[in-house]
C-alpha cells in the first residue's frame, strides 16, 4: 500500500506508450516536471530513443531518470500474451516499478488492455476488489463532471463488481472532485425500479442494501444532465458510451464544415461561431482530463489514449500526483469494507 | 400481412399519446393529412376531446375519422397491466385496428412500453421473428444516417435476436434509406474479433455465417462516424446510447449559455453562432426523424416521444406512410428466412 506521503512522490511514465512515442510522452512528462517539480520522474522506455528526443528538443533529462525498457508492446499486441512474452517492455517494467515500490504511480498512453492486465497482474488487486475498474469523467450541464464506472476495464460484470465500482467511484469522486457525499446512480433503461436487465435488477438490490448514497436507476441522458455524481454500469456499456461521447466533437466539427459550405453568411457565422463552440466544447476534450484512472489495483495506474498529445500526458501525470497526494488507494480498501454492506 | 398497395393507406394515430395530448397529436395528424392527402386518417381517442381541439383550432375533422377510445394509458402505467385492464384505451384500440386490417399503420407518442406490448401481443410477430426491435437513426459525419437496432425494445437479448435485428435493419435501411447493400456492424468494445462480451462473441459467429453484409465489430464512435449503415446491439445498450445522444443538444445549449455569460465579445459570438449551430445540430433533432419504428410485428407501428410536437407527430405519420408504400413489413419475413443463414 502506497501511503508514505513524507517521501517525494515518484511517477513512472511510459515513454513508449502513445502513437507518437517517445516524442509526445517524453515532452509531456518533461513539461509536467518543469512546471511542478513536486515529484520525481522516471521515464520507462528505450534509453537511446528517449535521449534522442531529449537532445532534439533541448530537454535537460538526466540519465538516471531513464529506466531502460528495450521492448515495446504494440497497440496490435494481444494484452495477456504481450505481458507474458515481453518482460522487458515499458508497460511490464513500469507496473513492476510500482509493485517493487520504486514508483508510486505508473502512467501510460499505450495498449489499454496491456496496461489493464499488467497493472492487475503485477501490482495486484486491493483486498476485497474482485475486478478493477476504469473511471471516465463526462462534463455535465451543471458545469461539473459525471463520473462513469466502469468505462471499459471488464465486461460481463457481476452485481458484486458493480457494487465495488460504486464504492471506489464514491471515494474517487469525494477525494479528487471534492464532492462531500457523492450520489450514485445505476445506469439503466428507465428511472423506475422495474426497468432494467438481469444485471441491474440484481445490482439494485445490493446497492439499496449498501451504505452508499444510492438514488436508484438513471438513464443515458442523466450522464450529461448531471443527475448524479457517479454512474455505475458494466464496462461494455461504459466503454461504448465513452467512445460515443468522444466522437461528438468530430461530428460537430464535420457538421459545422458542412454548414460553412452553404452561403457566404453561413461561412462567416461558422468562422465566428468557432471560438464560442471551442469554449463550449472544451470540457469534452479528453486531453484535459488526463487519461482514465484504473481503480482497484494496488497502486496508481493511469491509462491514456494512444493519440495522447504532450498536454494529455502532462495531465495524466498531474492526475497521478493528485491521487498520490490524497492517498486515494489506501482509502479504497476501507471503502470496499465500509460501504459494501449496511 | 399488409401488402395490398392498391387501396388507399389507412393510418391510425393515437390522439391521446403525447404529453400535450390530444392537442399536439391531433394538430400534427391533421397537418400531415392536409399536406399530403394520400392516406386516410383515423384519430383514436376521446371523441369529445378530439372534437374540442378541432373546433378550437379550426380543423375540419369529420366525425367518421374518429375512433372513440374513452380510456387512456398513462406514462406511469405498467405496460402489461395497462394493456390487459384498459381494453378501451387508444393504444389497445389502435393496435387492434391494424390487427383487424381496418388500418395499415398505428402511430403513437404514448407510453413506449405499452405501444411495444400492444403492438407485439395484438398485431402479433412476423413468422421467424423471436423479438421485435426498435430502430433509432443517428445522423453521422458523412451527412447520412446510422441506424441502430435494437434501441430499446428488449433487454438481455440472445444472439439469434441480434441476427434478426440485423436482417430487419438491413431491409429497413435498404427500403427507407435507399442504401443498396447496407453494411452491418456489431457494437462492441473494440474492432478486433477478440474484443467483446459473451453476447457479441456468439452473435459474431451467427452474423459471419449469415448472408448479411456484415463487416465485424464496430465501436461507440462508429455510430456518429458513419462507419456502417446498420449497428446492431442489445436494447439495453441501444436505449442508453439513444438517450445519451438525445441529451447532447441540451448539453451544448447549456454550455453555450455559460460561454455567453463571459465577456461581451463571447456573448456576441454566441448570438451569431446560434444560427450556425442550430443548422449543424438540426439532424440531431429527434422531431425530424418522426419517432422510431417497431420492426418485427405484423403491421406498421411507429413509437414517438412523449414530448412530441405536432411536427414530430406529422413526421411519424410520414414515416408510417413510407413504410406502407415500400411494402416493408412483407419484406421482413422473406429477409429473416433469406439472410439468417448462408
Amino acid at each position: 500500500m502506497i501511503s508514505n506521503n513524507n517521501k517525494k512522490c515518484v511517477i513512472a511514465v511510459d515513454a513508449m506508450g502513445s502513437d507518437n512515442s517517445p516524442h509526445n510522452d517524453v515532452i509531456g512528462a518533461y513539461n509536467a516536471w518543469t512546471k511542478f517539480k513536486s515529484f520525481e520522474l522516471l521515464l520507462v522506455g528505450d534509453k537511446n530513443e528517449i535521449l534522442k528526443v531529449a537532445s532534439q528538443n533541448n530537454l535537460n533529462i538526466p540519465e538516471d531518470w531513464i529506466v531502460h525498457a528495450p521492448e515495446k508492446i504494440l497497440m496490435s499486441d494481444t494484452p495477456t500474451t504481450a505481458i507474458k512474452t515481453k518482460k522487458n517492455s515499458s508497460i511490464v517494467i513500469g507496473a513492476s516499478l510500482v509493485k517493487e515500490k520504486k514508483a508510486d504511480a505508473f502512467v501510460s498512453a499505450g495498449n489499454t488492455g496491456a496496461m489493464l492486465t499488467a497493472s492487475t497482474l503485477i501490482m495486484g488487486r486491493i483486498p476485497g476488489v474482485g475486478r478493477p475498474t476504469i473511471g471516465a469523467s463526462f462534463p455535465n450541464q451543471l458545469g461539473s463532471f459525471t463520473l462513469v464506472f466502469d468505462a471499459g476495464a471488464s465486461v460481463d460484470s457481476k452485481p458484486q463488481h458493480l457494487l465495488e465500482y460504486s464504492a471506489m467511484g464514491t471515494i474517487f469522486c469525494k477525494e479528487i472532485y471534492g464532492v462531500a457525499n457523492p450520489s450514485v446512480g445505476l445506469l439503466s433503461v428507465g428511472e423506475e425500479e422495474s426497468k432494467g436487465n438481469e444485471l441491474t435488477f440484481a445490482t439494485n438490490k445490493l446497492l439499496k442494501e449498501s451504505k452508499l448514497n444510492y438514488i436508484g436507476n438513471v438513464e443515458g441522458r442523466d450522464i450529461l444532465n448531471g443527475a448524479v455524481n457517479v454512474v455505475v454500469c458494466d464496462g461494455f456499456v461504459g466503454n461504448i458510451i465513452l467512445k460515443f461521447g468522444e466522437s461528438v466533437i468530430g461530428f460537430l466539427k464535420a457538421k459545422m464544415r458542412t454548414v460553412a459550405e452553404g452561403s457566404l453568411l453561413d461561412k462567416i457565422k461558422v468562422l465566428i461561431a468557432k471560438g464560442a463552440l471551442r469554449k463550449a466544447l472544451s470540457d469534452l476534450d479528453y486531453q484535459k482530463h488526463g487519461g482514465v484512472p484504473l481503480l482497484g489495483v494496488n497502486g496508481i495506474s493511469i491509462i491514456g489514449h494512444g493519440s495522447s498529445t504532450p498536454l494529455a500526458i502532462e495531465n495524466m501525470i498531474l492526475r497521478a500526483k493528485e491521487m498520490y497526494d490524497k492517498n486515494v488507494i489506501s482509502k479504497f480498501e476501507e471503502a470496499i469494507k465500509d460501504y459494501a454492506v449496511k
